[in-house]
C-alpha cells in the first residue's frame, strides 16, 4: 500500500507547528465534514472506509521527515512530534451509503487540535470524491427506472484512483458492474465488458470478426454492431452469427450499439432481431449517456435493456466537485470544556452549526417513509416523543407538527480513542443498504426537475445555542 | 508502489483471449492517441512518464492470476500467457509540456495486438487526466497575466491521484507552487501554504490569532483576513501585528482574501495597507477562481498580486473530461507489411487517420512563430523545401503555401522493443520546456472569447492515403 501520509496542504502543518507552539495542540476540538449543496439536493455518502483506512495508517517515515526538514519552516522538536504522530482521538459518520442531506455533519472528528486539523485535507478528497459519484450514479441508476447500468468510465476518469474507487461508488449507488478489472479485483463485485471496434477492425471483415467472437464466447456472445454501419451490416452480421450459434445450441446474449442516434437505432435493431427471432436478445447502448439521456431514449421508447456509462458518470461531468468541507465545531477552554464555535459569513448559508452533533431522520411510522432530518447536539433523544415541532433554520415561522413518526440515529461511531470499533461492510452489503435508504424517500425528492426539498431543520437546542454564538459573534465583530 | 497492471477495462482481456485463440495476437499493431477536441481548441501534453511507468512495470502477480482465473472466462493457456506478459513493443510521443491539437497523434503505440490491446486503458485515464489539468492550468496561467498562481485543490480533487497527479500537470502548465505536500515531494516542486480560518477560530481572538502566527513566521508572515469580517475587523488587525513585526525588524508577506466581493475587497484593502505603510505587503485570493474570474478582476483593477486555486483548475470544472482516444491505424497483414486502417463514422470527425504517423509543426523563420502543424506519414520529410502548400483536411480547397519556413518534428521516440530510450526531464525541466512551447503560438489562439483556430493539415501522402481507404471501405459497406 502506498503511504499517504504528506497527503495534506502544506498549512495543516503550518498550523499543527503554530499550535505546538501554544500548547493548544493538545486541546480536544471537534470538526464536521458536510456539503453546502450546490448543484445536488441530496448524495449518497460514500468513502468512509478509504478515509478510516488512510486515518489508521498515518505514519511519518524517515523520508518524509527528511523532505518537511528540507523545506526550513520546521524545527527539530517539531518534526520528532511527527515521527511519533498517531491518532488518538475519536471518529463518527453516517454508514457509507446512507441518503445525505446539505449541512449535516457526514463525518465528525474529535481529536487533539493537532490530529484533527492534520487529516482535514485527505478526509476531504476522498469523500468529496467518492460521494460526488455515488451521488451521480444514484441519480442516473433513477433515470434508468430499472434498466441495468454497467460502469464503464475508468479510460475517461480523473487519474488511476478516480477510476478505482469511482467504480466502488458507482457499485455501492446502484450500477450492476463495472468495465474495471482492478475494481473488481479489490471489491469483490461484478465485472462486464466483451470487445470494441479494434477487434472488429483487426479482421478482414465484420462478419468474420463476429464469427470468432461467437466461437470463443458462444454462451456470451454480445456484439458490437457500430463499427461500420449499424443497420445495414452490424446488426445483419450479428444476425447471420447469432443463427450460427443457435445451431450449435447456444442462445446470443444481444448486441451493443455505441454511437448514433440511440433511440431510432435501438427500435430498429430491436424490430430486425425480433423478426429474425431472436425476441430474448438484449440492445446495450454505451456513449455519452447521463440522467437527461436516459430520460429522453425513456419518452422515445428507445428499445435498450442495459446502459455503459461512462464518461458522465465517472466525472460527475456536470457538477464535478462535491464541496465539502470541514469546519471547526468546538474547542476546548482552559478548564477542559467543549465551547462550541461557529464560523460566520455575510452569506447565511455559509454560516456553520456549533458543538458537537448528530443527525436523527423522522421517519412516518405508516409508510416507513422518510419525513424530516434533525441536525442535534449528540446528547439528544427523540424515541419517546408523540409528536415533536420542526422548523425551518432560517425562516423559522415555518412550523410543523410532526406526529405517528419514529426517530433512527444515523451517526455510528467509527474510530474510538484511536481504535477500529465498527467492522466495515463489503461493497455488496452497502449497495444493498444503499438501496434500502434510497427507498426511504418518495420519487418527489429525487425527480430530476423541480425537485421537492427534503426537510433538513434544526433541534431546537442547538438552533438556540446558535442563536446565543451568532449575537456574541455579532457583538465582539 | 501499487501493481496497477489490473487497471484496465475487461473487454481488453476478452479480446486478447481472442486474439490469443486466432493467433492474431503476434501481428503488430499501431494504435494513435488523439482528442478530439470538444471543448478545448489546445492542449497540453502532460502524463506520460506515469504511462511509460506503468508499461513498464506491467506484471500478473499470481493474485491477480488467481482472480481471473475465478470469473471463469478464461482458459489456463491464455493465464500463462499472461503470467509471462511484457511489453516488448515500441511507443512514441510528444514530450510533455508540448502544445498540442485536436486529432494530432501525441502517443503511438507499435506492438504485438496482444500488448498493445491491453494498456489502451490506463494509457487514455493517466493522459487524458493529466493533459485535461494541464490544459486547464496553461488558460488560468494566461489569464493571470503574470500574477503567480498556487495550487490548492487537493481537497476537491476527484481522489487522491487525482489530487497529486493534478498537481503535477499544474505545475507543469505554469502555477508556481502546490498545497499539496505529497507532490511536493514526489515531483520536487514549491510548496506553500499559511493558515486557515480554524487558526483563528483556535484563538479567543483575530488578534491573538494573528500575533501567534506572526510569532512563529515572523519573516513569513501572511494572514487570512475574511474569518469575522475583512475591512473591519481582518485588515486592520493584519495591519496592527504588522506594525508590530516591523518593530521586531520583519516586513510582512501580506494578506489573503478567500470570500466576499474580491474586486471591491482587494482595491480598499490595498488601499488601507499602502495608507498604514505597507505598499509592499501582497494581496492573495482565494475563492472560486478560474480563467474567467481572473478576467473580470482584471476588468475591475482588483489589486490582486497572487492567486491560490483550487477546485477549479483541479477538476477542470467546466469541462472536466479530455474525451481522448485511443484508436487501430494500422496492422500487419499475413506478409507481415503495415496495413493501414481507418474507423469510418457518420461524423467526419471521427474518422480517425490511418497509418504510422508523426506531427510535424511548421515554424516562421522571422518571428519563430508556429504557422501549422502537419500530421504526416512517419518516413515524410519537410526539412529541405523552400515552400509547401498546406490545405484544410476537410475543405480541401481551402489552401495556402508557406515559405521561409522551417519544420520541427514533435515526436520522439520513448520505448523501443520494449526497452526506455528517453531519459524523462523532471517537473521544473518540463514546466521551462512548456513555457517554450507555449511561447510559439500567437495570443490569438490563447484567448478565451472566439480564439483563432490553429491549423492542422494532413500531409498530401496521408491525405491521399485516407482518401484511399475511405473509397474501400465505402466499397465494402
Amino acid at each position: 500500500m502506498r503511504n499517504l501520509t504528506l497527503l495534506t496542504d502544506l498549512y495543516q502543518l503550518t498550523m499543527m507547528y503554530g499550535y505546538s507552539k501554544y500548547e493548544q495542540m493538545d486541546k480536544v476540538a471537534v470538526f464536521d465534514v458536510f456539503y453546502r449543496g450546490v448543484g445536488n439536493n441530496y448524495a449518497i455518502a460514500c468513502g468512509l472506509e478509504q478515509v478510516i483506512e488512510y486515518v489508521l495508517n498515518l505514519k511519518f517515515e524517515e523520508d518524509d521527515i527528511e523532505y518537511l526538514r528540507s523545506l526550513k519552516i520546521f524545527d527539530e522538536e517539531f518534526l520528532n512530534l511527527l515521527k511519533n504522530f498517531k491518532f488518538t482521538g475519536d471518529i463518527y459518520a453516517v454508514p457509507e451509503g446512507t441518503v445525505i442531506f446539505p449541512q449535516e455533519p457526514i463525518l465528525t472528528v474529535k481529536a487533539r487540535m493537532f490530529e484533527a486539523q492534520f487529516i482535514e485535507t485527505a478526509i476531504l478528497c476522498i469523500l468529496n470524491h467518492q460521494t460526488l459519484i455515488a451521488t451521480k450514479t444514484a441519480k442516473i441508476v433513477y433515470a434508468a427506472k430499472g434498466s441495468s447500468i454497467a460502469e464503464f468510465g475508468l479510460r475517461r476518469a480523473q487519474g488511476p484512483d478516480a477510476g478505482i474507487y469511482g467504480a466502488r461508488a458507482a457499485m455501492i449507488a446502484g450500477c450492476q458492474s463495472t468495465s474495471n478489472v482492478l475494481a473488481g479485483k479489490m471489491f469483490d463485485v461484478p465485472v462486464s465488458g466483451t470487445h470494441a471496434h479494434s477487434w472488429v477492425m483487426s479482421f478482414p471483415t465484420e462478419l468474420e470478426a463476429f464469427r470468432a467472437y461467437a466461437d470463443i464466447y458462444p454462451d456470451k456472445c454480445l456484439l458490437l454492431c457500430d463499427t461500420y454501419d449499424t443497420l445495414n451490416s452490424g446488426v445483419p452480421n450479428a444476425i447471420t452469427v447469432f443463427k450460427e450459434l443457435r445451431e450449435k445450441g447456444y442462445e446470443p446474449l444481444g448486441i451493443r450499439l455505441d454511437s448514433g442516434d440511440l433511440a431510432y437505432l435501438s427500435r430498429e435493431a430491436r424490430r430486425m432481431l425480433d423478426e429474425a427471432g431472436f425476441p430474448n436478445a438484449k440492445i446495450f447502448a454505451s456513449g455519452d449517456i447521463d440522467e437527461n439521456v436516459l430520460q429522453s431514449l425513456d419518452s422515445q421508447n428507445a428499445a435498450i435493456d442495459c446502459y455503459g456509462i461512462g464518461t458522465k458518470l465517472i466525472t460527475s461531468m456536470d457538477c464535478p466537485s462535491l464541496g465539502g468541507v470541514y469546519k471547526l465545531a468546538g474547542i476546548e477552554n482552559e478548564n477542559g470544556e467543549l465551547q462550541p464555535k461557529l464560523k460566520m459569513s455575510d452569506t447565511p448559508a455559509k454560516i456553520t452549526n456549533p458543538g458537537f452533533k448528530k443527525i436523527v431522520r423522522l421517519y412516518d411510522k405508516n409508510t416507513d417513509k422518510a419525513i424530516a432530518d434533525l441536525i442535534c447536539l449528540m446528547e439528544e433523544n427523540f424515541d419517546n416523543l408523540d409528536e415533536i415541532e420542526i422548523f425551518h433554520p432560517d425562516f423559522s415561522w415555518k412550523r410543523k407538527t410532526v406526529s405517528n413518526f419514529y426517530a433512527k440515529n444515523l451517526v455510528v461511531q467509527i474510530i474510538k480513542q484511536g481504535e477500529l470499533v465498527y467492522k466495515f461492510p463489503s461493497v455488496k452489503e452497502i449497495a444493498k443498504y444503499h438501496k434500502e435508504s434510497y427507498g426511504e424517500f418518495w420519487n418527489e425528492y429525487k425527480r430530476m426537475l423541480n425537485p421537492h426539498i427534503y426537510k433538513v431543520d434544526l433541534s431546537q437546542k442547538l438552533y438556540d445555542l446558535k442563536q446565543k454564538l451568532l449575537k456574541e459573534n455579532k457583538q465582539r465583530g
